[in-house]
């Protein structure tokens, strides 16, 4: 440098790599005489014996399964098994993520009951509890450990899966959030039992999703036994439920970005307009229902702008609805729906991305939006399937 | 496994890792005209046209250095830099981490003027200013570049190189945080000229640290120059701030650990009874003169224990007095200071591990204290140079 004021100035250069392990676990029942799984998980802890738990159940799974809390303190009397502090419960669905007093416990919690970070904190509830305890175990002592415990078919195949957290701040979702990756995931079939037919069909729209991106196969395969799953039959739904969650952990895993520090996110295919459904319908419209009416759209869009046939698209809407899901809303293509396109940019930085399909299994990000294309495509996705 | 509960049982296993790149620069002036710092750092942004930058700078450094918001705003007037958005102050000292408003506001800002994850949050301050605001960069979007300037001694060489931010809350000292690496750590040394007396000597305690710890030709450096670093000569304590700050990025970078997930912590030689020894006195005591002190006690006890002789541990506490840095209080070897081993155990979990010396320039772990010659060594301490 010719500048006399950089004669001074000097640069290091660092570089690292953090090594992390990532365990997914699917389980009938985690708390049954006899399952092996907890063993598994704090059996070889190098924990001392200062280190205890701290179990956050979702009000509404405690509701559901009332002796969730006496099965697992039974479950942790063993001698082998480190100290089950306290079981707190955390409101369930989105109150979760929009309360900040929920996050204010947790953590008067981990200061009062002593939970450091080689302790853990067990959290058993839908997507939305996750995010928030796991928000939680995030930010204490700059992360407690955390082991997940997904209950819906949502969580159980993809948010669960997930290395990361949040909760939702000035209406924005997951404005406050880190990525920390779970010590363990145990999807419990048991928990699917009690969901309702709602909450059951829901988590099979990120199902459609990820093998509309992926896997042109598993796509078939969703396609063939829609009917079935809908229908809850455990034998069609437990491979799908499993495959799906696998390629998550998967493009986490071998994806290259787990950290998303990227341009791209490339599992949000659905995602601008699922998380714009939501906020605008006060959530009255799911997490899982926005994401099969986004998917919808992404879909049609992509035709619409030529990168499928309108085959193609009917397919994937056909195979959505075939699964109970909405695939439609009136609130698609107003303006406020548009707007979602620049928070979602916002909340991603950087140039706006969005994945569009250019086939079954195939996603490609683009970085234009036709606004009236998105228009037309909400217009005419209702008919699309009586057309 | 025998047990039929368990024939359904399945397991993925992932494992993956994180690159992370850490830079360190050391300039006169960051600001002055023809210094290219600022455009390294943003001229090969991948940002796009909607990323900005979000100001913070340490009120204190902004009473010494009255137009440096102006400065600020200059530079950043090029095209070929993103807007800066806003230059916002943050209260100077431990008040920072104290108030919980302080990263309300920042989270607001980061809000309304749409910082976005590709965004940049420019932080110029002490140590405590710049762990507050890298704690909301961290949480925000789940985290948003940040590129620190510090402007103290003891930022420069020890905490503004670190992978790591936090804030107090139920009286703890960094209760809630994360690890994130920042985009780089600008040292401007113009920062070091407003200092007070008390401020600049107080940094060099982490120097003597560090030296203790993993480099006996260091120590030897220090020892030799002590007065005339206590006496302020830029060229005697340039080279130590930057060996000091290059061994702290070192450590992180290639010590296989840099998000503390064993159970030691090397670099915090002195710090259980620096950090109870700040809230007995309510941070009177500042952490620099604090982690003198600390390391002075550790030093002491390392040779009432028989890890190291007497003339090591007088060469020790005599750098840290030559400094002009405390070297003892009245509150050492009281219980309420013992007790804070105990904090220390839990902020770190797992069982307690403090480091103490073998040797200058080795350090070595131990899991078990012996209260009574830490009151013993406490007690000593005053006397140990007079003696």
């Amino acid at each position: 440098m010719s500048n006399p004021s950089d004669q001074n100035r000097f640069v290091f250069d660092a570089e690292f790599s953090v090594d992390f392990a990532h365990r997914l676990i699917f389980t009938d029942d985690l708390l049954a005489d006899g399952d092996s799984t907890i063993e598994s998980l704090f059996g070889d802890s190098s924990a001392s014996a200062d280190s205890g738990v701290l179990a956050a159940i979702d009000s509404e799974v405690a509701r559901l399964h009332p002796n969730l809390g006496e099965r697992l303190t039974g479950r942790f009397s063993s001698p082998e098994l480190p100290e089950l502090r306290e079981v707190t419960l955390v409101p369930g669905g989105e109150a979760a993520k929009n309360d900040p007093d929920v996050v204010e416990h947790l953590l008067s919690l981990i200061d009062t009951l002593r939970i450091d970070r080689k302790s853990t904190i067990l959290c058993i509830g839908g997507g939305a509890v996750l995010d928030a305890v796991g928000y939680a175990a995030g930010i204490a002592h700059r992360g407690v450990r955390l082991i997940r415990v997904p209950t819906t078919v949502l969580s159980q195949l993809d948010a669960a899966v997930g290395v990361k957290n949040g909760v939702n701040k000035f209406g924005k979702k997951n404005f406050c959030g880190t990525f920390a990756v779970p010590d363990a995931v145990v999807c419990d079939e048991s928990m699917l039992a009690t969901l309702s037919d709602r909450d059951w069909r829901g988590g099979f729209s990120e199902a459609v999703k990820i093998a509309c991106l992926k896997d042109e196969s598993f796509f078939d395969g969703i396609e063939s036994s829609a009917a079935r799953i809908r229908d809850r039959d455990m034998d069609a739904a437990r491979p799908v439920i499993r495959h799906c969650a696998d390629l998550h952990l998967r493009h986490i895993a071998e994806g290259g970005d787990p950290f998303e520090c990227r341009e791209a996110r490339p599992l949000d295919f659905g995602h601008w307009s699922a998380h714009r459904l939501e906020s605008l319908t006060d959530f009255t419209v799911t997490h899982g229902e926005a994401v099969s009416i986004g998917v919808a759209l992404d879909t049609h869009y992509s035709h619409l702008v030529g990168r499928i046939d309108r085959d193609t698209s009917i397919r994937v809407v056909r195979t959505l609805d075939a699964l109970g899901l909405p695939t439609s809303h009136p609130a698609l293509g107003s303006d406020a729906l548009l707007d979602g396109l620049e928070e979602f940019r916002e909340h991603l930085g950087g140039r706006l991305t969005i994945t569009l399909l250019e086939g079954i299994g195939r996603g490609i990000d683009v970085h234009v939006v036709d606004r009236d294309l998105v228009a037309e495509a909400a217009t005419t996705l209702p008919n699309l399937l009586s057309g």
